[in-house]
């Protein structure tokens, strides 16, 4: 089964990516920009395997036996480009390019229509782990023709991270779709961090609760339903302490996050599709506004917050744990199930055959999101294919409506008093407004229909209708 | 001060503007694809001013004196280039070309640079106002050089609304300003209306009002800081009824809200900017969330709610009304400081000199969000031009902080009682984010620098850090 590849691109991801593919037996072609870091490489790790040390482009493509298989891990965006347009003119009919980077599916799109035009197979290549999981099992998203991933489906498959004997790669789809549920996926990741950080501040302001603390409850999480490994390295990062200081590490930590890029198109791309990701959007926007500095420390300064103690909701210590948990695990079942909604609607869109059973399986695994339940969501889309929502299905239905009186109660404690749980809150609207019978969106269709007679759809009977708001309020049909 | 102008696009809006230059003593010279359109606008209106109706393309430039000035009123996107494309090769330099319709302010960008090297003013202008502002006065916001408007302001600044003597049109900024804070003005707009349509389910839901009692009530809030225009035709819309059944026009409306663009693309820019425009985009994912009928449909069926009587927090029913207007205003007051931060940062990100005191101030009159509050806004900018959000000014800090136990008491209110109000709830989100001293973003940067190497900041000293969580937990500084 050992095969050759090449990799071009040798920072820390295709560096560790090339010694996962050596340690299983392949041999790796290498190649870089600057031949400092492939001889590096070898120098340094040259006995995991057998690697071949190459210098020019031209030479890297002359060590590969065709059809020639090659991954791509530099930066996102206009490198990728420059290193396909140097890679692609040396390669023959049948040869498959790979970007394992995280490139934007549009753009994967474009670069597939490009390169199929030229007779080359490219796979664009979602990859999930970060540098941990690229040497030692990522999770694997190839989108590209079926002709390619027979091509190199196995090879990719053998470095996979492995969950039940199965490895955590599959054939996304065609062209983008790979990218397109990477992408998803840092999205779900985005959200899944914000409610991990909503518990977390709930804890600590509500129960007043050291961060060491917390993190023996976010331990404690990660016995049950929520196990998954970002809940498991919460507990890690909470019981840290900080050597300089003494105290705990995330008090050291300035809290202004960053964001990468993934989650942003995410938003972006859900709403193209107007799919309504709530949940991605809210984490998003938490860690733009805790970006900016100038607001925040004008509005620490005058904006007051409630003047209330947290009394009897605390009062039993282990039922309002129990209740953030609650509300934690409802609320990561809705971003989920908005994010597969994002995956339903956008394989249909781009006319992506998309198994989202294999999908989940895969995220078991290698990736930053693993996590017990992804069985679970797999589970749903073997057995009911055309679900419309997971939350209709009987095991998420139940786990949500189980834990939805401490979910309201989490919710409007933190509203009063004034922890900020945008993700938690966001959820819960979201919850309630697919549930709920009637939407004052007819208002709003009323509105819409007097000031700029966009007319409106009626309850009773098919049509397009508009009612004469200036003259005397009689309704016309128009369509 | 009477002028001459072209028209081209004789649809509703383009017909409308056309009567109003007329009746403002502007000779219009008229051009329609079809030339159906043009006869039907000289015959039926053809007596409120100096219409010269044409027919080629050619006939219509030809009976323009030069300077031309030409105002295109197409759909946004392709016709509108197909029009530029069809004029532009028929003007000469120094030519004004108008583009009246919803772009996309990148669009305009792009028309505006491919002009100006070919010698031609082009001046992208955000109309606000639907049909009736079009006739009446509309807020006109025109982007180009100043040259350019100093050849169409007039003419423009002579049909636009009047508020207080003063025309509701500004020089915006260069290039694509006029239309990108058109854009943002519609996302205003969807936040509002959102939040109009949450205070009305409350008050359906929590006091079992009728909408035309509900209509009374929004006509009282007019009366008081929420007056504006939505709230006015919220009052008319809920007082209305269906002749065909003989009950509230609201309740035979079809509840699946539609959307046209501008909001989507208003998040979809303030993602790119880095504001957080919550308020907005949980405006669009409840129209989104409105129209998946498939899903609701499915949710309907199975999702409880939660099993809880309105009680106490109803008992007095003007307290609760009253408190809805507070909740109601104070996340009208985020929305708008949501909206002017992403004009600050537009404006900033492309070079734009954007007076906001001048620009809240032509959003006082004709267009759909105007409001007497907007008068404030524009002091505030006036004030203090350095502020970094409108929420520390005085006055809105007041009014804020006022109703925020209000605010906090609806929120959770609505949580507990299964009300969806994403728009209040992130709103509240919003306000408590900003006003933390620490958020646990801090969290999320542990998460993120264990997992990816991303590294941190801290809080006591300068330089980016990694802890080795893999090894022995030692922080080295990367930077």
């Amino acid at each position: 089964m050992s095969d050759q590849i090449g990799v071009t691109g040798l920072a820390v991801m295709g560096a560790n990516l090339a010694r996962n593919l050596a340690r299983h037996g392949h041999q790796v072609v290498l190649h870089n920009r600057s031949r400092g870091r492939t001889d590096a490489l070898v120098e340094q790790h040259g006995s995991e395997g057998d690697f071949v040390p190459t210098g020019s482009v031209e030479e890297f493509v002359g060590a590969l036996q065709r059809p020639r298989k090659i991954i791509i891990m530099v930066q996102a965006g206009p490198a990728t480009d420059a290193v396909i347009d140097e890679i692609a003119p040396l390669l023959d009919e049948g040869d498959v390019l790979m970007d394992g980077g995280n490139a934007l599916f549009t753009d994967t799109i474009r670069r597939t229509e490009a390169l199929t035009a030229r007779g080359l197979h490219f796979v664009g290549t979602g990859i999930s782990g970060g540098e941990e999981g690229a040497l030692n099992g990522p999770s694997i998203m190839p989108g590209g023709s079926k002709e390619a991933y027979e091509l190199v489906g196995p090879l990719l498959e053998s470095i996979a991270a492995v969950v039940d004997g199965e490895p955590c790669c599959t054939h996304v789809g065609a062209s983008g779709a790979g990218h397109f549920v990477k992408m998803v996926h840092n999205g779900i990741e985005y959200a899944d961090m914000q409610l991990i950080a909503e518990a977390y501040d709930l804890l600590r302001q509500g129960l007043e609760l050291t961060p060491a603390e917390i993190g023996d409850v976010f331990a404690g999480w990660n016995e049950g339903d929520l196990e998954s490994y970002l809940i498991e390295i919460t507990a890690q990062v909470l019981r840290h302490t900080d050597a300089e200081s003494g105290g705990p590490f995330v008090d050291i930590v300035l809290d202004e996050a960053e964001q990468k890029g993934t989650g942003r198109w995410t938003v972006q791309s859900a709403l193209d599709l107007g799919v309504p990701v709530s949940g991605i959007a809210e984490a998003v926007f938490a860690r733009a506004l805790s970006g900016h500095r100038e607001q925040r420390q004008a509005a620490q300064k005058v904006l007051p917050g409630p003047d209330r103690q947290w009394d009897e909701q605390v009062a039993d210590k282990d039922a309002f744990i129990e209740s953030v948990r609650q509300a934690l695990y409802a609320s990561k079942v809705v971003a989920y199930a908005q994010g597969f909604d994002q995956i339903t609607q956008g394989a249909d869109h781009h006319g992506w055959d998309i198994d989202r059973a294999a999908l989940a399986k895969i995220w078991r695994g290698g990736c930053i999101i693993r996590a017990r339940f992804l069985d679970r969501i797999s589970q749903v889309f073997t057995d009911e294919p055309d679900v419309t929502t997971l939350l209709t299905n009987d095991y998420f239905r139940g786990a949500v409506s189980e834990g939805q009186e401490s979910w309201r109660q989490v919710v409007a404690g933190a509203a009063r008093h004034g922890v900020p749980v945008p993700g938690f809150a966001s959820a819960l609207a979201y919850y309630d407004g697919l549930r709920a019978e009637r939407l004052p969106a007819a208002l709003i269709q009323g509105l819409r229909d007097l000031f700029g007679a966009h007319t409106y759809r009626r309850t009773d009977r098919e049509g397009s209708f508009h009612t004469m708001w200036g003259e005397d309020g009689r309704e016309v049909q128009t369509g």
